[in-house]
């Protein structure tokens, strides 16, 4: 089986097994964790923030900043099909209090215009008493096959959102590979965001953890905000140490990026209505997402029912050689 | 000032002066009111459902509703621009516990297809974990100008929902204006809804009071929800009165839905670009709101901003001619 | 059946209804109803605040008043038994998000000592991140038999609350009792509060209603909270003319307590462990709180199980005839 | 430094970080991690329980079950200065919905009475509204200096909640800790729960992890609230792993609580008020806890401020030895 499900499928390699297995910890819900201050502090300095916070998962991550920007009456833009939207089971909304406000992706997939952003935060007047306070981003767009935001539109969105007197959180889950895709610095993506979320396991190989970043303020607040939620672990530094090699291992996404191209046209070759990836995601449209998958289930591809389609992820633990073999088993499935 | 910002600005009629001052009361927290049991009674007969409950205001009818149809993990449906979401400061998502989906009006104004219903109640699957399980329907559809849903259309419409699984809320808060277009009784336009709230004060004239319907175990359960919320109030009979005296006013609709016409049609006339209403709501788009509802005002015709228009709401405190100062007025100010 | 279950099930005397009848009124949501604003602003003044919100019920003047003052993480203090902890369907918790607290009536029925305030306020430390942010005090103290709280104590109370950096919540549904009974102006029993809420329905007599009040500052702030609740209504003058002749009614309560007064000597005399009354609720302890109920019903007085015994409750719908036909009543009853 | 903070201070062992470099894993988010299914296994064996499920934190086990038991409207009992009651931020109200009442501890340290349990969910009626619906336990009681309940007392426990309908959770983040002192299997203290959480990281050395457990419809649902609250881990293996080996680290325990009954033994014969530990905790009271941790903390001991005193607790990495260093030290120092 090749597994192409996900991105955090991968295993932890063996110099990250061996990292974990040496890790310096201390207790870090009372006085701090080394290794995990380390991840933190390099974390911050990559995203170009002043402080970061571990938190086990993602969407704790995108919780946690959630919960720090909305109350009670406000209202949130983010893009259609965001992970917030998505793949958090609304705790943005019952659990952060804010009233999510989907934006069309008229600026290319995943990407609403600044004039979107514009429009739908003007749109809820004081009559009603609805605030529009926050612009949730999403760079990659996952829902969007993995889709990139450029720098130079990364500001314009932020620019808008600050013009209409709106925070701005970044789920920069897959920054990462946005990053490599455009070869930039992190932190250039993260330009004028509040907060911003990251991801260590997807792409990165972590077994588990996100970071979550921003203002020392806002960190200070995230740490009290993570409690609540049961995210304050003791010897954090076992995945501190995860999540350093993790890091490292961004070195490596450029190949991912250039199997899922690979794939991609592979599978228009054989008819497949592929899309054309800006990273390590393809999507296939389907009338029947649950047929496609069992059939590429049966010919030893691992694949995800994915929105009307089926997403396939490139990933550490795939090489070349699977992409080979996954082309050839797709080879004798009939093209969706 | 001839006011049409809203059909809530009404005034209570002599005759319902008089019924509520003469009004039969009991402690509705502890053993019932008789009056506010006999307006419950009427209203769920005019709903075609089991029972009712009086809340002391739409929102919290819809809320109760919600309350009861949602919970953290579920996602809704409901067409863009509904009251639900744009003026209830985000209840139906913090307090209700639903992350909402907007429906586009690709049915008309205010109305989604069947099939858009089924499109997204279909996008959310077991692998995100977020669970679509109910449509809120609006009928007339205030922020889309009054509009009305016919029987076949809401009989589909329902269907859809049934189809995918999902509960169905009506908030029709004006389903009384929308029976009066259509010439149908209320009930017609309830047929297979789980739930209904309906408004006396809006277009009706009552003081203050909504009514939300559905099955006995519903009502059972929507009378705890309603306490939670601080809606269990004691001597209701005299408001039970006034919605009962506010039910029979519903026969003056149609000369309101008249007038609407005819305002539309004058304002049309002078080269304004007004919706043509199904109801007594008039839509004129402008790029300024403010500064027309301003200049209307100086000229002593209230309006709302509304959206990226202006609205205009005929009611029974309007009459005919009303009606005519209103056109003779805005024919001093340049067409938006 | 002479009915002593509450002072809630008075119904409007003639004064009243001829006040409701007559009421001017606006459209409160939009621009304000002038006799609430009359109503509002006679409340504040009796209070001695800035501003003042009506309500529908007590319930929403407490959980206004609580999400306020309260956040997720936050834990307040308020005696045992207190309405908002046994009677609100803990919407404290729930709803405004704090960790009750309940403080031992160290002081006598109803009453916490202001030491036992500074103990609890101090018990929960940095380390477990729980911040103990409001006092909530009632009174009179409904569970406690309406328990009066004297000026002195109010005041040690507050500044114990003030010492221990606590905000300060009165819930003073029946206020008007405790103040009836101390011969002294409400405002001297809201000294140093920061809100208060007070009933207009128990005792005073009007079809429904509270009042909410504090700085003018949290009113604006309340505005906001009333209406997620769905307490947002139109035509509010004529509950705001009901409520002003209520509170002209306040001047009868001293009988009311001379009948409470009268009611527990009587039973006494009967060998009933009757309460002596501050205000206007006597308790009498029971093993079997439902068999006196009935016991009481089958003879003509409704009581209500109330904690472990039964509640009678004098206001102004009984009269000392009533009082007398209670005690013939209960004579035939083997004292519990 | 001697650290008698807290036994969440411990350092993963040797064997455990073998274990944990060498895990085999999974994606449990998508279809379970193997050494996180055996752990899961292996705990709800020991529990005598059908399932289980790990999460990140003690409080986040406690949380999933809290909303699963509880909603809007609930009350629940707990013993007074219980950690869901003290150190989980307010969450069992704000996030699980139910307003707690703390029970006394009238059946010794920790453990309120089978009498005192009937009592409380008595209290609350119908007429009220509010619903006593669970009972939390907590074995042995932290806030109590690591107190334990027996056998038969917690049967006891369990028969009066269920006599009064009441659901009952075992916070067991220490059961391991009770069963030892009782030299007892720990499911004979589990008996009769529906649910169950138990902490791998206090005393038994885990990095961090829980696991709360108890039928397989729970956990399926409790599957869910773990990924709303951002527990929903990739591969949790590394943990699964670390817990394993955690788990047969229990049978050192006992010499802990031997450490922990010398060092009270010692402390009182030096004149401070320590109390008699059960277990591994040992409570001295004092007016000013602050200044007895930071004369400790000069000596070279740490220990935490807890409520009116200060808390030492043993642990797997504090031996004989340093029990003879801190008793030298505290010689030094005045007793409190």
């Amino acid at each position: 089986m090749i597994d192409l499900r996900s991105d955090t499928v991968t295993r932890p390699s063996i110099a990250m097994r061996e990292a974990m297995a040496g890790a310096d910890v201390g207790d870090d819900v009372l006085d701090g964790d080394p290794t995990l201050a380390a991840l933190q502090a390099r974390v911050a300095d990559l995203l170009g923030v002043e402080a970061a916070l571990w938190t086990p998962t993602g969407c704790m991550a995108n919780t946690v900043a959630l919960m720090h920007h909305l109350t009670r009456g406000d209202r949130f833009l983010a893009p259609a099909g965001a992970h917030v939207l998505e793949a958090e089971l609304g705790t943005a909304a019952w659990l952060a209090g804010g009233l999510p406000m989907p934006l069309e992706h008229d600026g290319g997939p995943g990407r609403p215009t600044p004039a979107a952003v514009a429009r739908a935060a003007g749109a809820a007047g004081p009559y009603f008493g609805l605030r529009t306070s926050l612009l949730c981003l999403e760079n990659t767009h996952n829902g969007a096959g993995g889709a990139v935001t450029g720098v130079d539109e990364h500001r314009a969105l932020v620019a808008a959102a600050r013009d209409a007197g709106l925070a701005v959180h970044l789920d920069g889950a897959r920054i990462w590979h946005a990053a490599a895709a455009l070869e930039v610095a992190p932190h250039e993506l993260t330009a004028g965001v509040d907060t911003v979320s990251v991801c260590l396991s997807k792409g990165l190989g972590a077994p588990m953890g996100s970071v979550v970043a921003g203002s020392a303020a806002f960190v200070d607040r995230a740490w009290r905000l993570r409690k609540m939620l049961g995210g304050g672990i003791r010897q954090g530094g076992v995945m501190g140490a995860a999540g350093l090699v993790a890091l490292g291992q961004a070195r490596d996404l450029p190949a991912d990026h250039a199997r899922a191209a690979r794939l991609a046209a592979g599978l228009r070759a054989l008819g497949w209505p592929a899309t054309t990836p800006d990273t390590n995601i393809v999507l296939v449209p389907t009338a029947d997402p649950a047929a496609l998958v069992a059939g590429l289930g049966a010919a030893g591809v691992r694949a995800v029912p994915f929105g009307p389609g089926v997403r396939f992820v490139t990933h550490r633990d795939v090489d070349d050689d699977d992409i080979t073999h996954v082309l050839d088993r797709v080879a004798g499935i009939a093209a969706p």
